[in-house]
Order: structure tokens, then sequence, then C-alpha cells
């Protein structure tokens, strides 16, 4: 992250990096332990059985970690106000213990809000990639951001 | 649950019970911590000032504790397969340290996957209340159940 950004500083059609991260076995076993005991996302064997073909993240906990990328990389230096809810979440392909998951997020849509005159809503369509360029996830968020001159 | 589940045995327009569980706020601050680490998430007095009205849990923990919920009432007893993804998911209220929250799961859709004939897709819409019975969270999930000729 360059610089501090409020609503006004989001132009549709930009491509925002989020930066990466990598997946280690402890955090996925963790996850799972807390909040997707799935034998597949516990155990090597059931996840060699299953469809994901190994041991594999939960997809709760990619959505996760592609959060914590773009706290990091975004929301954290921004006038973020939290976001009403996600339009759409895509797992195409199991995240396996070892990955290196990049993100990014392009700007679908940016609009002031009538409601709340001092919010605006940006959409983001965001996409994480493992080591191989493959997609693993997509998501598309609105998320609201305090306007300039209400913020300051 | 009562008994073990596989694709056949869901009725569109059926509604699930999945039980409830109780937010700690010391699960709050952890998974604030780990994945979404915006003060409102992580600070009393951030909380206040924010739109949230307080010290709130990440929508994705309440996405991740609904998951929880999930497997423990269905999945974790069913031919479970899997999710391609989220059709949507909708945060309606703050989720503060001690709300009870209880989850029911309708199911919306049931239809054999032409693609792999094993399988099955239901699609789940889930509310999650708190305790003074305000839904905090729905979401529409589409989940792949392995049929009861090819599990057997």
């Amino acid at each position: 992250m360059s610089t501090f950004r409020h609503f006004e500083d989001f132009t549709v059609g930009e491509t925002i990096d989020l930066g990466s991260t990598t997946v280690t076995r402890e955090e996925v076993l963790s996850f799972a332990r807390e909040f997707d005991p799935q034998p597949f996302h516990l155990d090597d064997e059931a996840g060699r059985a299953s469809v994901l073909g190994g041991l594999a993240a939960s997809g709760w906990h990619t959505c996760s970690m592609l959060m914590r990328l773009l706290c990091d990389n975004l929301l954290l230096a921004s006038s973020c106000n939290g976001s009403p809810g996600v339009e759409e979440v895509r797992w195409m392909r199991p995240v396996f213990p070892g990955d290196r998951l990049s993100a990014t997020a392009e700007v679908q849509a940016a609009r002031p809000l009538r409601s709340r005159p001092g919010l605006g809503m940006v959409t983001l369509v965001a996409t994480v990639r493992n080591q191989d360029g493959l997609p693993v996830m997509t998501s598309r968020n609105a998320i609201l951001f305090a306007k300039k001159d209400i913020a300051a």
C-alpha cells in the first residue's frame, strides 16, 4: 500500500495488488479443527480419497486468508467502514499446505450511497492464485468507504 | 442430526435445525488478530466509534461459525463432497461477544449433477439469528452430496 485510500481514490477498472501468503499445514489443520472439521480438511488419507485429491484447506479458510491480504494491503490504510456482505465466492481449485497464494482485486464499481451521504460502496472482484498462477478462488464483495471530506 | 444423509434425503422446502453456539470475546479477538485485524474487530473504543456500534466479530468469523454449526449438525453425518462456492452472504447486524447464535438451513433446491452422475447439488439458504431472534447473517450455498447407491 502506498497511500491511505478514501472512497474517491478508487478507479473503476484498476487492479490492486493484495500481496501473497504461504499456507502452512498447521494453519490448515487449526482452522479445520475449529471451524470445518470435515475429514478431507484434517486427514491426508481422507483428503486423497476425496474430490480434493489431498488434504486441503477449508474454503472458508481461503476466504479468511484473502481477508487478511485485503486488510494488510488495502483496508488497514483506508477509510473502510465494513461491508454489507459478499455477492459471490467461487472455490475453483483445492488449496494445499505449502501453496503460495497471491491475490489481486479489481475495482468493478464505485458509487456514492444515497442513504448515507458520507459513504461510498466499492465492489471488488478478488482473484486468489496459487504458485502455478492458477486461480483457486474468486469473490465479489461490496465494501463501504468514507468519503474524503467526511473523514477529514 | 438424527440420521446420515445422502443426496436423496434432502427435500426442497424443508428446514434443517443447525443448533446454536455462544460467541466468546476471546474467539472474536483471536479470529480478528489472525484474519481481519480491522480496529472495530479488535478494540472496544474503535468498535463503538464505528458503524458496528461496539467491538464486533468479523463477518468472516460469523461465516466460519456457521460452517461449524453446519458440520456438527448436518455435514459430518452426510455424504458431503464439498462445495463449489457461495452464491451470497449478507451480514445484516453486528455479532457481539456474548451473543448466542442459532442457525437454520432451508433446502432451496436439490438436483442431480449431469457432469458427475454420482453426485447431487443441494442449495441451502442458511439464516443465523442472535438471542433476540434477529437475523445477523444469511447465506446461499450449494453443497455436493453423493447419492445413496454410489456411496454404498
